[in-house]
């Protein structure tokens, strides 16, 4: 039985529910910077975490709340990274307090983030009088605004939600996810929350969510800037009744692609809207000698700034793409490369066995001036392949960060 | 005895010429594309090249023509890498074949190089017509036209020289050197050609060579990407007619210091002329538990796309070189990182034991409003220091990278 993607994104689960709004973290106040995430039941709670080894406090925090792995709710603002700060995990566990007080129940069981600008106090005092608020306009329809909560320099909200048939039972799954800038997961990722109804305990849980991030947010890089406060949380309320899911079985390779399938559109969604983006690039290499292999070579193709800006002017500039295969580290036989580019308006063969070819430059321009291009690379040299999702290199991304903090 | 700054660049020491000029592989014929270096007589030679798999035809060819350590002339073009084209190395060795002639040498004495498009064919037939009259040309004054004619998106002439008496003779050296895009050395550098009348044997030159890259040229970074055809190459002719320099001694070490100094005021050059650079960084480590932790920590933070960003607009967003140095693998108690900005206009401090300090906006403001800024890192953590050289992130890099190739 295969997964169907479904409408929502954190809600779309059973006994799911969430609000955002604006409660006077930023200065712009049409823009909200506080959600809530609620389940009726205690949930299974997995996450994972930046390997930055500066680590923002409300990962701290989150992650000693987790040690029990059940959780029931997550608190997130936007506009304030509480990182660097002295008193950085006293706000993020006062944040786990309000929340638990306005939900009743132990900050324990409270998952706390944050993103935004690193090394600036967190004004509190707007937060503990916006909790008790958000709490009350919790609803089922509010994945939207939990999700335009968490945005920083996002442009579009990024949902994602399916449903799969597991041990006879109709579970769902669903999150949302912001991204933008300083992205560059290492085996964590940028803030996404994930939500399902499944019956599955911690460990599975747990392993479950690590594949799912492995081909997802782990293979995105906006800037190649790794965070200080990339997590990923999943709860799991078990409120499908479904019978507990076990590693090693059917069930579990269906949740688990199920999973893995949310994480990339997701991931896709980040990627497309990076910091000034215009385009998605996706590098799909196929060919490689080994998992790692194709890995790292479609992560170091998305991250060469000279290609990125070459797809913003839609320039089939293919010498860059085999310039970031030879340094990406992966032994490979530049002499067997070919790459290609693909979009919606066709595809182009442009370099074969190492060395360009003629190509059409018209063909090569209409391909490469759509907005969601695949950079084609084939390394025959076995059967292992990988993708790697990242974004053009713009004006508009100097500007954004050029002067970020005002 | 102290090495002092001269005048000039390739044709400082005594007996070299160069020269450079338009030929016809640019379609700009104000922007020459052709260069030629020569000794009066043959001198001992190194060489440092890309470690990138994807490797420049020229490098290849003139790796084969420095295995007996002996070379006579440099011949350099622009505007066209000769990399992945399959009669690369057939092009490459028609250039030395060239120069060879004009100058009455075997071609085997000639180092040749390429810096331009990837994946094009050289037009060989503007270089063949050419260089009889570009040998006619040498001169001891055209050090700067050489520096000219291996530009690509380089905006200023790069040239450094230095004297210095070494076994009681007086030793010079001097060099010129090309950058802006696709700049980030491993082991190597980008194109840089270095000459000395000292007397020094091919297996010491190597030595003193690699010293100097490593401190200079291999601490550069503009964008992340490590070219195919870095090389760094050093022709000594032993005009100077010094006792010859061994390893070991006294003279090595004032040798190999005066090379460094030059080395790494090319490297400063090429960094402050990135691909639409505003501004020079120079990110200072001290403190650091290692050589390695020092370099890795300089490096990271030059890197980092969105600290480049920051820089460009004089914003004092130092949570980004907290960030940096947390992804960077250098394994830093990242509570005793203290960080600061300093240039011509003053200093400041904004972080300590890893967390931000209040600080006058403005005064860093005016601070990092000059053009050449210096990123302060102590990590407390042993005695090892060590500078790595970047630029800041601008829309002119984002516009000259978008549409290279046209």
């Amino acid at each position: 039985m295969q997964a169907i993607s479904i409408e929502g994104g954190v809600t779309a689960a059973q006994g799911f529910l969430a609000s955002g709004m604006y409660c006077g973290i930023r200065k712009n106040k049409s823009k909200p910077d506080l959600a809530l995430i609620y389940s009726k039941v205690p949930c299974a709670a997995a996450a994972v975490y930046t390997q930055n080894l500066v680590k923002g406090a409300p990962i701290q925090v989150t992650r000693r709340n987790l040690a029990d792995s059940i959780a029931q709710a997550v608190i997130c603002n936007s506009g304030n990274a509480n990182t660097c700060n002295a008193d950085g995990e006293q706000k993020a566990q006062m944040m786990c307090e309000a929340a638990a007080k306005a939900l009743h129940l132990e900050p324990e069981d409270v998952v706390v983030a944050s993103t935004g600008v690193i090394g600036q106090v967190l004004p509190i005092e707007p937060i503990l009088e916006a909790t008790p608020k958000l709490a009350e306009s919790l609803t089922e329809d509010g994945s939207a605004d939990a999700a335009k909560a968490i945005m920083t320099t996002d442009t579009v909200v990024k949902e994602a939600a399916a449903e799969v048939t597991i041990n006879g039972k109709t579970v769902r799954m669903g999150g949302i996810a912001k991204g933008s800038g300083m992205i560059h997961p290492n085996m964590a990722t940028m803030l996404c929350f994930l939500t399902t109804d499944a019956n599955i305990a911690p460990a599975v849980l747990d392993s479950a969510l690590r594949i799912a991030v492995k081909d997802s947010f782990n293979m995105v890089s906006i800037d190649g800037d790794t965070s200080t406060n990339d997590m990923t949380a999943i709860l799991a309320n078990g409120l499908a009744e479904n019978d507990p899911i076990e590693e090693g079985t059917e069930a579990f390779d269906l949740f688990t692609e199920t999973l893995r399938a949310i994480a990339i559109r997701l991931a896709r969604m980040v990627a497309k809207d990076g910091e000034g983006a215009t385009k998605l690039l996706v590098c799909k290499v196929t060919g490689a000698a080994s998992d790692a292999d194709a890995r790292t070579v479609a992560k170091s193709v998305i991250c060469s700034s000279l290609l990125k800006a070459a797809m913003f002017g839609a320039d089939a500039n293919w010498g860059r793409v085999l310039c970031a295969i030879g340094y990406s580290g992966a032994p490979v036989d530049i002499h067997r490369v070919d790459v290609g580019f693909a979009s919606r308006a066709g595809s182009i063969e442009v370099c074969v066995n190492g060395a360009g070819i003629p190509f059409d430059e018209e063909v090569a321009k209409k391909v490469l001036s759509e907005d969601e291009i695949d950079i084609l690379v084939t390394l025959h040299d076995g059967n292992a392949s990988a993708s790697a999702f990242g974004c053009d290199l713009t004006y508009d991304y100097v500007k954004i960060n050029g002067d970020y903090r005002t």
